[in-house]
């Protein structure tokens, strides 16, 4: 993490538990709610700036305390994290953390997990953290900084695209990933690891959090 | 879920806590724990038919009362999943389930989830279940039961093939489907859906267990 967020958007899935993500929640300079994911802040004592989604999961009482920071989105083909996403992103934010996008229903997590990629292009940095690890969407050849020892796993979008990887245990060389588990479970050898993709390859990069 | 299962294999993640999985537990004929998952199993007076992997993850104590039963398998090749789901294979086993394969690391998710089609020509029918729905890998075209309503996601792991639907509320028709978000959050219309795939084409298909 070389920059900081400017902006924390909190989906419906697992509300983090774990001390790193509730320590960001705390000190985020703005933080925009998923629908009903306001019911968890606001029992963590958190006040969302905003609340985005088509509020079909938001508790009547939330409602009506947070009335003046509602933004209702009525649109069937996207998710009520993109919905969020999309308000951050014409909110000016640049540098933008997603928690509690995972857990709970798993076709959720999957498809929350993919989206990452398309809303990489829209801000300087986009992250999701969960209690077990941190998602980092990578669109181009990339040096990640890391720590050693650290458990790193690639999940290929597109599996047109070949990679090559530098600075893992595992090396990875002019490969294509056909299948998720295939660059699961690498590790960090140093402070830094470099992919290299082929213009059409697309990644999701998994760091699992330093224990 | 046509036929019933003969084997259930117990992976590492999340233990099942909702009464479905539990109790398909319960009458399982035959039970293979992943290496650690042992300690989760005995807890709720479960004994596994045997266990089996690299026994990294297993407390010396289960170590020691199931010294009978154990299966030690060394290769970093593989993960314990695939090692407890070849000894099944091997042991004749023909309808596999799989527990415990999704929550805690998402990458583990990811990779479990993925190796369904890989484990797929293995069985007559391989599945996995998870305290928030039921993951069934398809390698060809195929006709699924479901109850009308169900929250049906799909997922192409191969995006190269093209998919056609029948028998769900937002239809796909000759599509490759290019990010995991795609082919989610559909909804069966009947008792039954049709999925057309081309020759390329490998699919997990997600069912939400019905409330």
């Amino acid at each position: 993490m070389t920059t900081s967020y400017d902006c924390i958007v909190v989906a419906n899935g697992s509300f983090p538990q774990t001390a790193g993500p509730l320590e960001l929640l705390k000190s985020a300079p703005a933080i925009i709610a998923c629908d009903g994911a306001v019911q968890n802040l606001h029992e963590r004592g958190l006040i969302p700036t905003a609340i985005v989604g088509d509020l079909d999961s938001i508790p009547p009482a939330m409602l009506q305390l947070y009335d003046d920071r509602i933004h209702t989105v009525e649109d069937q083909e996207i998710n009520d994290l993109t919905k969020a996403v999309r308000f951050a992103h014409s909110s000016g934010f640049r540098n933008l953390l997603i928690l509690g996008a995972t857990g709970l229903r798993e076709d959720h997590t999957l498809g929350n997990i993919s989206l990452l990629t398309d809303y990489a292009p829209l801000f300087d940095q986009v992250e999701m953290i969960s209690d077990y690890g941190r998602f980092v969407p990578v669109l181009q050849t990339a040096t990640l900084p890391c720590t050693p020892g650290q458990q790193i796993s690639i999940f290929s979008m597109y599996p047109c695209g070949e990679i090559t990887t530098e600075g893992l245990r595992w090396p990875i060389t002019h490969r294509r990933l056909t299948s998720w588990w295939q660059g699961s479970l690498n590790e960090a050898t140093g402070t830094e690891f470099i992919l290299t993709l082929s213009p059409d390859a697309r990644l999701i990069v998994y760091f699992q959090t330093p224990l």
